[in-house]
């Protein structure tokens, strides 16, 4: 399903290493109580998407529009699913983000277009007390009731949360609110294919039975398989990392895959990012940064690789009749999309050949459900091998609670 | 204008080694071709402002949207600007940008929105032969030619080029359109204040009068004055770069300034990423960001330092009413915008105190066209004292030159 190059790496190891490392780490892993997802993802969740269709046919009646409230792992892989797939200008139904930042203007923006615009609410936190979801949900709250009353507020928001413990589930418990359960062997950065991510996702017409099939069968692939690509691509970004890359870059050819990169940068940063340990994830869409950070990757500061995403659209351009210009006759033969990959083929070889910058690819051959909940969970299984290459732990974010600290100590 | 706070830098430099360095430098730049943005800004450009604003009144009578087709420094300065300034939910006029990517699916969707709303097009770049303008341009004019007739296509156009030569100046001759100049001694990445940027914003009505005073503003200042903080900048910058922190990470708190890190990180990665040097730039939009890149930082491979634009936002929102809930009512004494600035206070502790990541501060009093252009200015100056320091053309782009050359080959 993922078509991997991985040509350009200089990673020496032979088939018993390999094997021997390989079954160490998956074993450091099974011990884990946060790596639950693997089992999730191995599971059958039919009943959780029966239960979420019943929703999301309730929510839909109501409105077109979802304000989901959450930060981190709570709202980037729906957010990166959705702009992914639902990248269109006609999008029927649409996701609003609150509650991942502290802006004002942004708020203000939020709140007026909640005023004017009909919404159902989804508020996803585990613990309940992130300041910053916690804040949007005060805001709209008030707001809904305003708006719909108490019954219509009721009747338009659901609560993803703990299963027991914190304010959201009291807070259900208080109003009798519809909820969804937070699984507590999973962290956030790896919840995207849980109720976290699928409840909206679902809103927004995504094929959440498509994803989890996707999922699941990357899933019997890159932890079961003796071989396999995800491990193998642990070890490559482990070498380029001793070997004083201390940077990977994600390309990407597609602006739609900006939410991709966002989700990205989380899961690999918060994962490997400890004990002074781990590369620094940044993303490029090209050919728009080859004219920014371009410059940069073929001549400046040998610090990084790069890893390609790509696929092929189903919504070519054909150039036959458009180009009138005789400058231009030589692009006539080609669909836009021919162009993109020729740009891309051309990258990868002037930033290897001549800028001596190390390139990998991850092709999927198009995009839709199934494949990119492939590709996000061969990222998954890379990431915790990844993590565990470096011995640190995949699932926990200590410097995550250094801040808060010093938050909780100014308020 | 801008107030800084630079105290966590362990620079050690006397006052005559800094006067020294400076006037060397300063004299480097004098001498450079393409330094000719230092004498723009300082200049009366009362006349290029009436001429845009006569265009605007005109263009602004057959469409609320403009199409802007350019690449790297021909769309992200009035893209940042925009977008920094214009952040609103209402936003009568609008910029839609093409011809920085390649992408099928963005091209069809722009495409659509055309065939749909009335718009007009400015056509920016100064050779007028790059892959991705060219065609854009080429699929926009047959759209326009269609909706509106070869007079109306006429009519509802401005191109942004060369003053004599290139394809896009033909095209003016050969239909004799109306057109803006492109100065030949002034960069794509340093022309935010020329023709290139000015037409799109004065469109969205930003006051391109007040950008110009901000930017001459700074520009008197930090050129011409003694000591002074963009120089001081960049040899912090600098030393922070021989101290082997390699990556500078610009922070914001303000999702609207996205695409203002998306110029800045233009502006330096192609200023300074040659011959094996400079400093690789990536942005982080706090507290959002925090909750995904914030670990690596924290605790991760020690490799950066940050440096945080600040200012207070006119559109507050008082939390005093809206906390209804027991856990967050020790909020309630506070503006949102209060609660931002305590948070910015605690990481820059956080990562100061505890990670050991220095943090430099560029405060400006509030976000307007005046302190924004100011604040761009002061940037534009520290990027070519602080290629300078690295003894790279803070001008040229070789490499921008090397994957061109294997896409003509290719194609």
């Amino acid at each position: 399903m993922i078509k991997t190059n991985f040509s350009n790496s200089k990673l020496i190891i032979n088939k018993h290493e390999f094997n021997e490392c390989y079954q160490r780490i998956k074993d450091e892993l099974k011990h884990n109580y946060m790596f639950g997802w693997h089992q999730y993802l191995l599971a059958n969740h039919d009943d959780l998407i029966s239960e979420i269709n019943q929703i999301n046919t309730e929510l839909q009646g109501y409105a077109k529009n979802m304000v989901v409230i959450g930060i981190g792992g709570s709202y980037l892989g729906s957010y990166a699913i959705n702009e992914a797939l639902n990248n269109g200008y006609h999008q029927e139904y649409q996701l609003i983000f609150l509650g991942q930042n502290l802006d004002s203007d942004y708020f203000n923006n939020v709140l007026a277009f909640c005023e004017e615009n009909d919404f159902v609410l989804n508020v996803i936190s585990k613990s309940g007390n992130t300041l910053e979801p916690s804040l949007a949900y005060e805001l709209i709250k008030e707001l809904m009731i305003k708006k719909y009353t108490y019954e219509g507020f009721k009747k338009r928001i659901i609560i993803t949360t703990d299963a027991q413990e914190g304010c959201l589930r009291d807070e259900c418990l208080k109003h009798d609110l519809k909820s969804l359960i937070i699984n507590n062997d999973i962290g956030g950065r790896y919840s995207v294919f849980t109720s976290v991510g699928l409840l909206p996702l679902a809103f927004v017409n995504i094929n959440i039975k498509e994803l989890l099939l996707g999922a699941q069968a990357a899933s019997k692939c890159y932890y079961t398989k003796d071989v396999n690509d995800a491990f193998y691509y642990a070890l490559i970004r482990n070498n380029e990392y001793l070997n004083d890359k201390k940077v990977e870059a994600l390309i990407v050819y597609n602006p739609y895959l900006r939410g991709l990169i966002e989700w990205y940068k989380q899961l690999f940063a918060e994962s490997e990012g400890k004990n002074k340990k781990g590369l620094l994830p940044i993303g490029m869409v090209y050919s728009t940064d080859l004219h920014s950070l371009g410059q940069f990757v073929q001549e400046g500061t040998p610090m990084l690789f790069e890893t390609n995403i790509t696929f092929k659209s189903n919504n070519d351009i054909s150039l036959k009749n458009f180009i009138n210009n005789d400058a231009l006759a030589y692009l006539s033969k080609y669909d836009l999309e021919d162009v993109n990959k020729i740009v891309n083929s051309s990258v990868i070889k002037a930033h290897y050949e001549i800028g001596n910058i190390n390139n990998y690819v991850l092709a999927l051959n198009e995009l839709n459900e199934y494949n990119l909940a492939y590709l996000m969970t061969f990222m998954m299984y890379s990431c915790a091998y990844s993590a565990s290459l470096l011995a640190v732990d995949p699932f926990n974010q200590p410097g995550v609670e250094v801040y808060k600290k010093e938050i909780k100590e100014l308020l």
